[in-house]
């Protein structure tokens, strides 16, 4: 008797999904497609001898070698979390390491962070779009979704937590001005919510210094981390590596305390020997390695911002991200984005994420979020040339079906 | 203003409780300490030379480090995948690669098991005693309990799903005869449940070939893993190394569609290279690796059993395990397993856990768990015979009290 598993699942079992994310980054092997859609790395950009000559290292000594492959503690290694209130002191962030827990990557930080702060009756606060995996993260508590534009409105709002990008977001790659950033924390002051900051890609500034985060404007107001309601996110994932699935939290002490037992009871620890690694990684990688990465990535955003000028038909809008890997993309109404794709990769070779799948609520299916960090300047501009001729194509058979 | 965080915890978040082992295992740092805490392997066995040699060979070659380094899929890393549909065949159980999701360690396997499946009214059935890191990932959820022994019982039980390690289990040691197997999955069966099958200690068998895995026997009953109750959780931590955090979970193809899902969501995957270096050590390491194992384990368990006879007085119990790492031990009733600790500490300068730490309820607190997997046979004989002295003191003065 074949079992039927669905009725035997638990309440976020049913509610869990499969992303059209997920589903796009497999076409990344076809060699004749042009893709913008997964934000992946340029693994040219890998400190690839750095990482063997560390292992190396490692691997020579016995003790550390024996250490790097054994269990180790909940809350990370002391050693990467002694890096990393550096780090965030260089970020104008003061804290101790008993403020930092490593996850696996900023994707566990948020599923984590879900899990400790949302119940099932819970309102969170996202911005439209936001970030696919704080998403599919929060599926497993089900709260419902508000527009955290409200957090800004006169009156305040019921809601649980905020959640932010600030700097060059996924998918946007909007950056929240200074103005906006005091007006989010006021309005989480105000009706007392907690914020979570994704820093994701805030190694990717492109046109200058970063602004303040979230957390060092909250901290400068409250006078100290343990007074903050900003729970800061970070990940090696855009900046080093994604592949060894190393990220860290920074919050008050009584949050990252419940967060080290969660940790401890969803996988024990992350893998000693990958934070070893980034350890030694961050001890050693030249201080401009930021600015190579910077100096790869600009040339690429330039490339896609002028041809999307060149060759979008009027009607289409599009961001100028000042760092990361994203262009959003807004067509005329009655495009829609998924339909949309299918053409591209069957008529032009083209992809990209259709836009619907950034927002919680209510999606408006005429977006599209394009990545550049993947694909040569030459290629972008081809690329963009063929989208542009389809939306073209499209948006002239859509204006004469609505005059015939 | 200090915030009052404990306030804003869901329901999960204020569950979420310290364990007693995880405090334990500081005291491994302590020099002085015989610890009997901690189950962890000997670092001496850690294949450390071709850990090296693999990573390595990993770095020499620029395509392979690159996809090392890189985003991979959820599911996990297709060689290692294909490397495990052989280890399972060879265990008697025929599946494909989409039977098949890594995790990290089986801690995260049972994490997303319990997410999958158990909702807020559920009930779990375990052993008395049980794997504390089961209780751990299932707090999640919050299920009820019950005892698996209920399963065999003439009636049927309402309950979502039993919990078994049968083999070595951690915390006693015992092991499952044949008869105990059958009996468990017809009582599964009658009942309708579920059944997750922890194998982390099934390379460590001393004494013989292992009995049949309760996946084995479902599939010979219901003639396809599609057919199986059975959910089988594996991991590399106590037969190759534990820091990588890399295990798998075998199941019917619509769990294992679901638990990908729920992996992509928790931390997109595990490691690459933690992946890649693992199915490259699958493919080196020599046959006889397991034997090394169980013949440097098995000359520890005999002398901690006969250091037990010897030293323990009348009226404590205690397991002869075939394999793994742990003795289970019963001391008369009205002692206390955490106030003994504390006195073994402090007087004897010896460490064990209390075993009511692996009750799901009504623990009994007259229990411990010995681990003789990291101390050589000298050290475990000096540290049971200060911990008979110590027992036998308590249990005199104990007596001594009753008459008076």
């Amino acid at each position: 008797m074949v079992m039927d598993w669905s009725e035997r699942f638990s309440p976020y079992g049913r509610r869990a999904k499969a992303s059209e994310i997920r589903e796009l980054l497999k076409l990344l092997d076809q060699p004749d497609i042009i893709s913008f859609a997964g934000g992946i790395p340029d693994p040219k950009l890998f400190p690839r001898q750095l990482m063997a000559d560390v292992h190396a290292e490692i691997f020579a000594d016995e003790a550390l070698s024996n250490q790097a492959l054994q269990y180790s503690v909940s809350e990370g290694y002391g050693p990467l979390r002694d890096l990393l209130v550096a780090e965030m002191k260089s970020l104008g962030i003061t804290c101790t390491k008993d403020n930092i827990v490593i996850t696996n990557g900023s994707q566990q930080g948020l599923d984590l962070l879900g899990r400790l702060f949302i119940g099932p009756d819970d309102k969170v606060l996202v911005a439209r779009p936001t970030y696919l995996g704080l998403l599919q993260a929060f599926t497993a508590s089900g709260p419902t979704y508000g527009d955290i534009a409200a957090l800004t409105g006169p009156a305040p709002v019921r809601a649980k937590l905020a959640y932010a990008m600030p700097d060059f977001q996924n998918p946007s790659g909007e950056t929240m001005t200074l103005a906006e950033r005091e007006a989010l924390l006021e309005g989480a002051r105000r009706s007392d919510l907690m914020v979570i900051e994704d820093t994701a890609y805030n190694k990717l500034s492109f046109d200058g210094p970063l602004l303040p985060s979230l957390m060092e404007l909250d901290i400068a107001r409250e006078g100290d981390i343990e007074n903050s309601r900003v729970i800061y996110c970070g990940t090696f994932s855009k900046s080093v590596v994604p592949g060894l699935r190393v990220g860290w939290i920074v919050a008050a002490t009584p949050i990252v305390q419940k967060l080290v037992l969660m940790k401890q009871a969803s996988d024990l620890h992350t893998s000693t020997l990958a934070q070893m690694t980034l350890a030694k990684v961050m001890e050693c990688l030249p201080a401009h390695h930021a600015d190579t990465l910077c100096d790869t990535y600009r040339p690429r955003r330039d490339a896609m911002v002028q041809a999307l000028e060149e060759f979008m038909p009027e009607g289409v809008t599009f961001t100028r991200p000042g760092g990361g890997m994203f262009i959003w993309v807004e067509l005329p109404e009655g495009f829609d984005g998924a339909a949309l794709l299918a053409r591209a990769i069957a008529e032009e070779r083209v992809a990209f994420v259709p836009g619907s799948a950034f927002y919680a609520t209510q999606p408006k299916l005429n977006t599209l979020r394009l990545s550049f960090s993947a694909t040569a300047p030459e290629k972008i501009r081809e690329g963009i040339r063929r989208l542009g001729a389809l939306i073209a194509r499209e948006h002239n058979g859509m204006s004469r079906a609505a005059t015939a």
